[in-house]
């Protein structure tokens, strides 16, 4: 028994995609953990299964079931919802290994049904729902106060404008209102260096600073707009992964984006089971 | 053109293996940096390039033209001379893809030929050479001073035995005896379990903390063993990415350790054309 395996990044978040088509694989959280594993496996910061929606149980009611499902697991083994950055690198596979015939189609992800485009370029573009701003709410981070705005994309973010992103320490996560934010929150620091391009850094909850956050940068668009006084408009975010382009309208926001594959071929069986049964 | 390779580790330290028996890859520094990016490549510590000896200039005068040759350079892109724990890698390499014959052969490094023996439960036992044991001098880290002694293996170590690995901070260099290491020292924190099983963390100089260090290894014992008043002796070292065994005698040590391989498949070439240009 083969196991195949791709591995991709957008804007340097990276992957391991696993197409398991028939969807015969038992992945446990040991043997993610073991392929994430970022020196005794191949590494990566979560795993992608290519599978039908109908072997995924409890799978949201609007996910059909002959839908490709984005099956994502974070690279502690945990189950997630939703990965923006990870549902570019799954919609390019679809559409180059000709699992779907069309540039624009669903993909079915824990969070629902997502509609998504695979440009000429590469690039992909997701629609992402819609960005909700709420209250004005702060941060501290190595000892100064930064203001910024609450931003629910499906989880939470706090937007703060800030002059500079070269002297802020990122290392500690930000201190930030327990009661407006009991479960934690994605922290973006936003430069406006013009009317549609921002530059962000990001401290993801229990993360800690990532090269890259989609959610994020749907946020730190909806929160720059919203500085303005405006509910829709458009910006290229260049995080320290790359570049992304954010278009708002009052309804829903689309993220577009590079999705890369760096190689693809088999992991070793023995090797494998061998740590995951250490990982257990 | 298809650029194959072998993601693998020995405790933990990660390499790319490049079989280009052949000889025909253009290996610059930027394509080294690309594959060993761990989020926008194939992450590793370093990169193995398998080639005939002929096919390298400058190589060491005891090299034979065809030799079996480790091409290794670190993940910044430099070529780099010896690594232990690359080395086991290679070897098994070597044997499981029928390029060599027999369980005991000779590789070409650029530290000269080294003498491996694979053996059938797939570790693989390397000559090292001697381990000479030097002055005492000190380190200091996280406010505490540490005694050691001095070991050279090639490459210059600092042995400290203490009472506790727990309680150490070793996220900035430890400070030591510029005069005595000019160029700088590995420092190896030992912890005496008995007479054959000791536990170590290292610092490798330029490097930081790391879950293993091949020569490091070799020194601790060696440095262990002088505490006690001997020149030969053996011991099982647990470093934080596995388990080692070294054996030295007076004119030379073994190391004796796993090696794994975790996936093989091909690069993509678009990605690695594109990603090494950007690195230029």
């Amino acid at each position: 028994m083969h196991i195949s395996f791709l591995k991709g990044h957008g804007t340097e978040n990276d992957f391991v995609l696993l197409p398991d088509v028939d969807a015969v694989l038992d992945l446990t959280p040991a043997r993610v953990r073991a392929l994430c594993d970022r020196r005794a496996g191949l590494g990566a910061d979560g795993v992608l299964r290519v599978v039908r929606a109908k072997a995924v149980e409890g799978r949201p009611g609007d996910v059909d079931d002959d839908m490709w499902f984005m099956d994502y697991r974070n690279a502690d083994g945990s189950v997630a919802e939703m990965c923006g950055n990870g549902l570019r690198v799954f919609a390019r596979y679809l559409l180059d290994s000709g699992l779907v015939g069309e540039r624009e189609f669903p993909v079915g992800t824990r969070a629902g049904v997502r509609a998504v485009r695979v440009d000429g370029n590469g690039e992909v573009a997701i629609d992402m729902g819609a960005a909700r701003v709420g209250a004005d709410s702060s941060v501290t981070t190595g000892g100064r106060r930064f203001a910024g705005v609450a931003v629910d994309v499906g989880n939470p973010h706090l937007v703060c404008i800030v002059d500079s992103l070269d002297d802020l320490d990122l290392s500690v996560p930000p201190t930030h209102d327990r009661e407006l934010f009991p479960d934690g929150v994605n922290v973006e620091f936003v430069v406006v260096d013009g009317p549609e391009r921002i530059r962000m850094r990001v401290h993801e909850r229990g993360v800690g600073e990532t090269r890259s956050c989609g959610t994020g940068t749907v946020a730190a668009v909806a929160g720059v707009l919203h500085a303005r006084g405006e509910t829709s408009g458009a910006a290229d975010v260049h995080v320290p992964g790359g570049c992304v382009h954010v278009a708002i309208s009052g309804k829903t926001s689309t993220l577009t984006g590079p999705a890369a594959f760096v190689a693809r071929g088999e992991v070793d069986l023995t090797w494998w089971n061998a740590l995951a049964e250490r990982a257990e």
